[in-house]
C-alpha cells in the first residue's frame, strides 16, 4: 500500500527547495504518492496558510498526511511538531498554522523530537528538507505516530479576527482573504446568520444587496454577496473582481444587519 | 488498475480551490493519479482553457480523464457535461471550453444529471469541488459513461476567429495567443499555406522574411516566422521575445502572401 | 515496477508544452510517476536551470530520471542526451544544465541518436515533447541506457563565476541567485572558510557582521550572513529580504576575511 503525503509551503517552486523534499520523500518512502497543494503562500505569512489548510484538509481522506512548512522561526526553539485531527496528519512547525483547523474538531499531537523521523544532518534553516519531509515519509512507510515524540497539550495560537455581535445583533466582520478572482473572504460564518434572506450587508461604507446564492444571478459586473463555497460570507462581482470594484483588501469592515421584516 | 485524471483550472493555487478539488478525488478514487496540466489560465478565460486542452489532451493516452473548470457560469443553468473525445474524458462545463478539441474528432457528449456521480449537498459556486471533480473520480473508480446522464447533440460553441483567404490567395488570420517566451501564435494553419518556401508574412504593418523551420537558423534577436509544435504560424525572436520586439498581443492582424515564383 | 521521472523547464504552465510532455511520458510509459521540480526557471537562462538541478538531484533516490528542458539552442546542432550520474539519469539538452551537477561527481553521458527513444516526428522546436520525455518515458520503462546512442566524452561547459583567494587569504565571489525570500546566495562554499567564528563579510561595500548558524539568532529585520541548506555562504535578513535590504542582485561582490585573532 502506498500513502499520500500532500505538500503546503511558502517556498515558490523557483528555488530548489520544494524539489529537495521531494527527494527525500521519495528516498525514504519509494512509494509515496507526493501531492502538491501549494507553494504559493505568501513568504512567511503564517495566517496565510492555516487559512488554506482550514479550506483543503477537510476533504481529503483518513490517513492522509499533509506538510505544512511556512517556518519564519526555524532554527529557533519553535517546535516541529505532528498533529492528528479529522484522522489525518499535519506535520508542520508548531506556529500557528495549524491553528484554523483544530478550532472545529478534537486534535492530539507530539513534538517530533526521535532522530529517526529526521535526516542525519539537520540544517538550521530548511527544516522542510530535514525535519518535516522525512518525518513525513516515515509516517508514510508505516512508522507509529506514537514513536515520534511526546505528546504536547496545547498548540501556539493565532491572532485572528473574529466577528463580533452588537446590541441590535448586527455583525462586525471583515475581509480575511481577497481570492484569485479578486472575491472577498470575509470570517462571517453562515451558522452566525439566522435569516439570510432578510440581511443587509455593508462593505465598510458601501451598502451592498441582500445576500444571493450563486454568482449567476445578477447582471455581469453587479457586485453581490453569498455564502462561499467553504461557509462564509464572501463579497464578489459576477464576472468581475469585488477587490478592484471596491478597492478592497484584507482587513476591510464588514457587517451584517438584519432588515426589519 | 489505477487510473489518470488531470486538471486543468483558472484557479491559481494561492487559494485552497484546486487542493479541495485533489481531496475530493482521492477520497472518492484511493487508486487515483493526479497529473496538474495547469491552474494559471487567465480568470475566467475560456478561449485560453480551450486553446490549452486542444494543445494538451491529444498528447494523452487512451482512457485518461481530464477535469477542466474555467466555469463563470457556475450556478447558471449552463451545463456540467462529461465528453468522450479521442478515446479519452473531459469533465467541464458546457461553456465552449471543449470546442477546438471537437472541432476534429468526433465525440459524445452526457450531461452530468446522476447525484451518483456528484457530492451529497452542491455549492451553487464550486462545481469543481462539487460535480466535476467527484465525476471524474467515480469514471476514473469505474462507473460507466452511460450512466452519468442523458446523451446531449450539441455542445455550446466558442467565438473563435477563423482565417479567411482573399481573391489573391492571401490569407488573413490572427494572433490568438502569446506565450511565455513572447511567441505569437496564430490561427493559421500549415495545411492552409501550400508553398512555405515561397511565402511572405506580414504582423500588421510589419513585412517579415519568409517561413523558416526553426528558432536556431537566424542570429539571435532576429525575428522568424515558422510553423510551431502545434501545426500554426508563430512568430517567433530568436532568443528574444516577438511580443515585446513588435509590441503585439492577442488580435494583432496576421497575412500570409505567395511570392510570385 | 514503477519508475520516477521528474520534470525541470522554462515552460511556465500557462501554455500546453508541459502538459503536452506529461501526456507522451503516460502514453509512452502507463506506470510512470510524475513528479513537478519546477516550470519556472527564467525563458532560457540555463545557468538558473544549472543551479536549480545542483540543489535539487542530490536528494533523489537512485534511478531517479530527471528530464531538464531550457533548451534556447532547439532545433540547431546542439546535442540531445542522456547524463548519468549520482546513480540517477538526466535527459537534457547538451548545453551547460548539468555542468554544476557534474563538477563534484563521476559521470558517463550518452547523445541520444535512436530513434526508438524518440517521437516518430520530431518537431525542430519541441524536443521536450519530442525526443527528452520519449528517451525519458523509454529509460523509465525499461530500456537500456547503452541503447541511447553513441557515449560521449565532454559536455559543454557553462561560464560560471568561481570565488578567487587573494595572497591576505580573503575570499572574493558574488552573489549567484536571489531567492523567493530575498536571500542572496554565493558562490563562496563552507569548505572554503576554514575559521566561520572568525571571518567578517562584506556585501560590496557594506560591512556585516560575522556569520551566524540560524536565522532565527537575530532580531527580526536584523541582516546576517549564514550557511545556508546547501553549504553556501547566505545573506539574509532575519523575517526581512536582504536583496531588498540591500538593493543587491546576483553578480554583487562579496568578500569573506579571516578578522585577526
Amino acid at each position: 500500500m502506498y500513502r499520500t503525503v500532500t505538500l503546503t509551503t511558502d517556498f515558490g517552486v523557483r528555488d530548489p527547495y520544494v524539489a529537495a523534499m521531494k527527494g527525500v520523500l521519495l528516498d525514504i518512502c519509494p512509494n509515496v504518492r507526493i501531492v502538491d497543494l501549494t507553494h504559493e503562500i505568501g513568504p512567511q505569512n503564517i495566517a496565510e496558510g492555516a487559512l488554506f489548510l482550514a479550506g483543503a484538509v477537510p476533504y481529503f481522506p483518513k490517513e492522509t498526511i499533509h506538510v505544512a512548512v511556512i517556518d519564519p522561526g526555524v532554527g529557533t526553539e519553535r517546535r516541529p511538531i505532528v498533529l492528528r485531527t479529522l484522522e489525518q496528519y499535519i506535520v508542520c512547525p508548531d506556529n500557528g498554522l495549524a491553528a484554523l483547523l483544530v478550532r472545529q474538531s478534537p486534535w492530539e499531537a507530539r513534538v517530533i523530537s526521535n532522530s529517526a523521523f529526521m535526516r542525519d544532518t539537520i540544517s538550521p534553516t530548511f527544516h522542510g528538507r530535514d525535519i518535516f519531509a522525512p518525518a513525513a515519509a516515515h509516517l508514510a512507510s508505516g512508522a507509529p505516530f506514537d514513536q515520534v515524540g511526546s505528546p504536547i497539550e496545547s498548540l501556539v495560537t493565532l491572532a485572528w479576527p473574529e466577528p463580533t455581535v452588537d446590541a441590535s445583533g448586527a455583525i462586525h466582520g471583515q475581509v480575511v482573504h481577497v481570492d484569485r478572482f479578486g472575491n472577498l473572504i470575509t470570517n462571517i460564518h453562515h451558522s452566525m446568520v439566522r435569516e439570510p434572506a432578510s440581511a443587509s450587508v455593508h462593505l465598510g461604507a458601501h451598502a451592498l444587496d441582500g445576500i444571493q446564492s450563486t454568482y449567476g444571478e445578477l447582471p455581469l459586473g453587479k457586485p453581490l454577496t453569498l455564502f462561499g463555497s467553504s461557509g462564509y460570507l464572501e463579497i464578489a462581482v459576477n464576472s468581475g473582481s469585488a477587490a478592484e470594484a471596491f478597492a478592497a483588501a484584507a482587513g476591510e469592515h464588514v457587517t451584517v444587519t438584519l432588515t426589519a421584516s
